[in-house]
């Protein structure tokens, strides 16, 4: 048995004037809940130390640039790594990213125990748009404000396992789970921001978001056996109420624990690697049964084409 | 609206000693069932025209072949297609394949309303193995009775609308619904015959199969948008129980209608093919938020590799 007490810290809104200093706090009263229950791994939702900007329409470029980060740690977040190490718990949260070069990601860190940074990934998957667009009921301008990451899927060898990141709307790709699964994943950490309603379909209720995002999650767990922890930002951001619902899910899909509030919440399950090993060795043991010689459009070719040549 | 009425013709048990004329019989009372719901297009189960003969292990290829048919339709079939084409209903059903080469395939076919042929599709995720497995509580011999489908994954345009088909054990792939959603597919259209327990598992439940079943298929219409419509040969097969639980899946992924029993029973949804529209230019507008370039892997390599190099 490899086991992994896992913590995942919902996070309840943060509303567009709160400082990081003050988010930052709350998440250390998190990982002082976590240290308290065992765990020794905790993960954070996407863009956590800030509002979900992307919501607003900035034009300003050094605006925009206040939300982003251009070092990590940084004299705001650095509590969170010395708690993190004082209490001897890897910690995994997203935040925008600016890099030396003046490049802009949506990304997330991963640290050992030690608080030392030991993997990075950029969100590849952005979903929504780049301009101002007048007939979504709000706007979400990922495509305006980050490029597509560039490091594609990566896995690192952390606390004897293999471990992967993906960010929101990555979750609802399988090629994501994929790449993270052919590199041997046997947990996959994520984090959202997931609005409420969808913002080009006033009749989506909730509990249609909460399906679509579960279903996601647990798909992308069965079918590459491993176990997937996916946490959110909830509660309602300056009148922007977002999804909640952060779930642990075992290897074989099942939902092991799932949050119960909308606010800043810690998820407890005890994780064990070793849970992973039946599907990958049986069903989805990839090299007895994949068939790359039919898989050809999944990478050669991005959109839709139709069997009589026009494209979607 | 294009809406097709369509009728998931789950079928029970068929026994070892059962001849292809009684199993055609059944065919032809689903068939007059779904003329009187207002069906036009009828979808059977994988391998429905005999019992699952791949739980059997069997040295004499003579025996293996009486398993197979060598033209469709053929004499015991061709009741089938003429009811078909009396009642106006396009078909679906699977069958064991013996090409004019001798070659072995589990196969697919789909007519137009008129019960002509207008497309094939072949299995290519074949699972379990091709030597007798002693380990095992039961035999799987797929991988030896059949070689993996040669035709890939192709889409049919018949009735208005874009058509795929995969079969059984290839619904737990993703990559499989995805080369269908590259081409636009609308509708897909699966059969199966899947053991109610684990050969290789004592403890997994009914339940469990039954979960894993769907989760595939609603993660498939939903990261596709497209209906998925999964046919059970279910029931008690000589002693060996199949899962029934035949589902119609519509685009967002939710269950239209599900089977109720575990023998021959018709499930009757009207699915609007303009329903896929919604996903297909939203958040799977696969033109605008695939990035291939970051797949490599899904194509590049059948099994795991670590990122320490090591193989899975």
């Amino acid at each position: 048995m490899r086991e992994i007490v896992i913590g995942a810290a919902q996070m309840g809104a943060i509303q567009r004037a709160d400082p990081r200093e003050a988010v930052v706090d709350r998440m250390i009263t998190l990982l002082d809940q976590a240290k308290s229950a065992g765990c020794t791994l905790v993960v954070f939702p996407e863009l956590c130390l800030t509002t979900f900007f992307p919501r607003w329409y900035i034009e300003d470029q050094a605006e925009v640039d206040s939300w982003f980060e251009t070092e990590m740690p940084n004299p705001a977040t650095q509590p969170v790594f010395d708690r993190a190490r004082a209490h001897g718990i890897a910690i995994s949260f997203g935040y925008a990213e600016k890099t030396p070069q003046g490049r802009h990601f949506n990304t997330q860190l991963l640290t050992d125990a030690r608080a030392d940074i030991v993997g990075t990934y950029r969100k590849v998957h952005l979903p929504g748009h780049s301009e101002f667009d007048p007939e979504r009921s709000f706007q979400h301008l990922e495509k305006r404000y980050f490029e597509p990451g560039d490091l594609g899927f990566p896995v690192f060898r952390n606390m004897d396992a293999w471990m992967g990141m993906l960010i929101c709307n990555d979750r609802r790709w399988p090629e994501a789970y994929r790449e993270l699964g052919l590199q041997g994943a046997e947990l996959i950490m994520l984090g959202y921001n997931t609005p409420i309603g969808n913002s080009q379909n006033p009749d989506e209720s909730p509990s249609m978001r909460a399906f679509h995002s579960e279903l996601s999650c647990q798909a992308g767990a069965y079918q590459n056996a491993a176990w997937v922890v996916a946490v959110a930002k909830a509660g309602d951001e300056d009148g922007h109420p977002l999804c909640a619902g952060s779930i642990i899910v075992a290897p074989d899909g099942t939902i092991a624990a799932k949050a119960q509030t909308d606010g800043d919440e810690l998820l407890v399950h005890a994780c064990d690697m070793d849970a992973t090993e039946f599907g990958k060795s049986t069903i989805f043991d990839f090299k007895r049964h994949r068939r790359i010689e039919h898989y050809g459009r999944i990478t050669g070719q991005t959109g839709v084409i139709y069997p009589d040549g026009t494209k979607g």
